[in-house]
């Protein structure tokens, strides 16, 4: 049984790792890690888990954790688990950091567009980025994952096949993204209260949204060259799921049924990534609770450029989910325990 | 392996059971069945089930089914049911109904309130209503299961224990309910479109729904005499979820100790029945996804009255998931299995 | 042209007051009072007030606005307007109240309820509580009005006609009232996040919300002795729009028509409250950004009980339309000036 | 006092138009058009007209309609303007048509596009596309005005000044638009029910959405140069507002202070298009209720791109509300008449 503990853990992601963990046979969780909880009941803190979690929230105390848990997730915001992290703990425990710490491999680049000083520069090479589907065999033997964030995975993999067949022009990569407002956390704030969200649509961070890097960075893996994209995420009203649509050039011309079996090459073997039928789009119910990414494509001749479409649910796929996906792969368990929910519709 | 059947699979219920049986160890879907849409694949209908359901919907054929099936759900219009029971398939196979044709034991009733001839009373007495938590035994034994109405469910949990201990006065009881739109089935009308439930809320049915006289026979077994009550329900903008906010006055003086034993004494060692912690009143998210009902209540000095609460949703402890607990009854598997999802939050 | 001050513009409601005072012939706004905002560009703070006005926001100086406004609007928490309230004020200008410092007569009830001490009880007693249709004249001649809550307002044109008119048992009354998020202001708290509120439901405050109080002086004034009502209120996933239903046991035998006709004598001289056709249950849609009060009302013949509905918009004539409403009666312009918002559906 | 015709009465552009015309000091409306609903009671249709409006419905005759009225407005479906009209009609009253029978110059276009044959080609040419900010003049003097497409007119105001002034590429342009569900109509589909919209997004008609050649004629016009776009519109959980974001090349270096006056250039004097501040992203929600577009941009100096976001109420300038704006212009009256509501927050 691996012990897990979880720092952040009363953090709308955080949450969901108990509720992912809480249905896998393999793990338990030894630690539930809240400064601001401390000694309060977890269950008084999220109902849910009402006469289902009895423990309380503990310190975030990552030295203490690594005496008792095979893994830690820190699902923290930016700084801390770099803050914390030293070769004494990764020598007792790994670690899936659900934080951008260690996701991006130029540390100027992080402390650029995070606007804060790396604490353990030394750590970011080791750091395996925990996109499963591609870097499954590097993450089995990583005592430290990156774990991505959500606008990443959702467009990395909607965009990734492409890429690695040369079928569209980097250069020309938009990608509009849309998510539910759990992406924003639990924080206090007005921007985030129900009348501000509700009934209300809008872009944000444009040209300046952090995950742009490290989008970046992994299309770049993908074509073998630097890439420059327009990102712009928008909120939406609705809690959960991340939309991707993204734009590209072409480099020739191509067909649905080359594209398709590009994706099939992909992906056909993959249990988390579904590519819908023809001209099904996404939508983001479909995968509601679940670890899946469904992802399409449309191509349009009249532009020759091609629509790629993915969506998945921000705190599963996009954090939690894929978070024990990385826990699974780490310690050599079916990649998909605890992870088989089907999506909750409607 | 159980084989289950399941008439009216493409409406909302029918599709939360296929979702349930998925999860669940000791069953297995061997038709799905519906009307609307034969030889549609049935992951067509209901994209969620995309590489995880390969089957195509079939005709609402009872007695052929029969012949496959180890037990049938009908998740199909009142009437239907009623329509295609016979001896012969009841001989074969089990039945668990989730309309209301065998939940009212007085055939008058059910005709007057629900304006259909009965094409089956012959079954009725047969037919145990299928409460789990208070009909357990006869659930076990039963050919033809009645599955509750998602109101009554909430509504008589809520109220079970202070009738059955006689702390209430029956005819005082008022029910104040709201329900989330899937309660409103699949049907394409005007009235559910989102925009007009949307930012919207209203009464219906008021003094006349339906499910009044089925709560009423409940509420009577449960104090030994006959139960009139208001009964009002209301449509909320959310896909799920029921909130019963019940009304009655107190037989006598009482304390919150008091009534807690009192409650704990019925569901203390109930696995789907939540007592919450004092004064925290039950709220529709802690329990969404799950076949949790979360109760409480307050008592009211000023007026004498108790307001006793019950949260659940309705597509699941409401109808799928007690259709299924019904079925691990009859079948004497653990009442528990293929229904411990972690209620999912946010 | 009257001159207008606002104390808490930047609130909900305050904003409200903006919106409708900005369609008013006769009324212009001279202070946009916000302490936490002050030297701040009011648009900046609601964007939908971008090229419309320009004004920046003030300290929240009830002496010094005395000096330039006509009346004061206060939609500030509870005790600020107490606090700051002298003669010398009121004798330069009136103050319209949306707090509950001058709704309750007697000022132990207000301190117990509120729990704070009453900093103005000499000005209780002149208070005028401003639901126009009910106290009309008394307005025409207040100086200070009190303007009455949200629940209050929906809840007591609900229920007045039938209580002023003897038809049902006073000690028997249930009010079940349901309501969007806006009613709990724009404060920053995380109970009020999109991700808490939306796909949720819950009942707050049970027997112990400080609108009870409110609710039973005014019930009282209509049949003429105390009343003690159960009063329940519940938080819905929508911005605007308050929703009550009623309980009640008739007195004695009665007709829709007789109880219509009693309806009719009381409000159908009333621009502000329709009387539906029988059977049409309100809906708060039907009223949103306007200043109707929807109610209509169903006879229970098998429990000889009531059930009243009345829907309105919380912002509207639950606060910032009713203030302009008094502003209106208290000046002797037209009542329904600036107030003639046709409600907006979807 | 101009007598106004409504074809097309209880579609959610009709249903706004008369909240909007009841406003209005120089118009009235003399025929509530609805062949679902003849001779039932407007207001029993739309509940929010309640004691506002008294009339019934009537068929959908032009010609004894033209006989009655001095403008009639065609909210109805693609087509059926085009097979009414005819010149005895157009010499006595003027028309406004909501749908795009006459929007697109090119026939084959427009057949191609839409599927069906047009029947009145005659007047195309004659039609006025009313997008009032830039065909001002020429609606001025027109008989009939083609009233511009929801995402056209979003598209083309946030888009226009740079085309113009030759700023970006219009080969580059990809527009990413999303829209409330109020855009998809009244009719009772299963896709628009609640439960299949609400907590979902999804993009739809990529590549193909009948909206594309009318955005391409409208922008083709301002660049002087044929001009083929990517548009794709996305669905999201809101019942108004649409939102374009819109990407394209920029055609040289150039600085915020400079697209700025661009923008103020063309808009500074206009009514209803408000420039926002630096770096404020609009929000569909602070123009709910009202004929505002508020549009901003944000130049990307890493891609060389500027992205430019629009948001407007789709159902007031992106149907009802230019419809007016238009009726104003033909008959000479003040632009803004009746059209100056103040966008409803929260």
């Amino acid at each position: 049984m691996i012990k897990a503990g979880i720092i952040g853990a009363t953090g709308y992601a955080g949450n969901e790792i108990v509720r992912l963990l809480l249905g896998h046979k393999e793990a338990e969780i030894v630690w539930f890690g809240s400064r601001s909880y401390i000694d309060k009941k977890y269950a008084s803190v999220y109902q849910n888990f009402c006469k289902i979690v009895d423990a309380k929230c503990m310190d975030d105390n990552m030295e203490a954790l690594a005496e008792e848990a095979d893994v830690i997730f820190t699902a923290t915001p930016q700084g801390l688990c770099a803050s914390l992290v030293n070769e004494a703990i990764l020598s007792k425990c790994k670690i899936v950091d659900l934080s951008a710490d260690f996701r991006i491999k130029d540390v100027k680049t992080y402390e650029k567009w995070y606007g804060i000083e790396h604490k353990a520069p030394q750590f970011i090479k080791e750091a395996v980025y925990g996109l499963c589907e591609i870097n499954r065999e590097a993450v089995k033997g990583a005592r430290l994952v990156a774990n991505p964030g959500c606008y990443p995975t959702c467009s990395t993999l909607s965009l990734y096949p492409l890429l690695k067949e040369g079928l569209i022009e980097p250069s020309t990569i938009i990608i509009d993204a849309k998510s539910g407002t759990s992406g924003a956390g639990r924080g206090a704030k007005v921007d985030n209260l129900f009348c501000e969200v509700n009934e209300n649509m809008k872009a944000y961070g444009v040209a300046s949204h952090r995950h742009t890097p490290e989008i970046e960075e992994q299309l770049g893996y993908a074509c073998g060259q630097e890439v420059l994209i327009n990102f712009t995420p928008h909120l939406v009203p609705m809690n959960r799921g991340i939309l991707v649509t993204a734009y590209a050039s072409l480099n020739r011309e191509t067909s649905y049924e080359e594209v398709r079996a590009v994706y099939d090459k992909y992906y056909g073997k993959e249990t988390f990534v579904r590519v819908l039928d023809q001209d099904i789009c996404p939508q983001t119910k479909w995968v509601e609770g679940s670890n899946y990414v469904d992802v399409n494509f449309k191509i349009d001749p009249r532009t020759h450029r091609i629509i790629v479409m993915g969506a998945m649910d921000n705190l599963v796929k996009g954090a939690a989910g894929q978070a024990v996906q990385n826990m699974n792969l780490m310690f050599n368990l079916a990649e998909n325990e605890g992870l088989m929910q089907v999506p909750m519709y409607p």
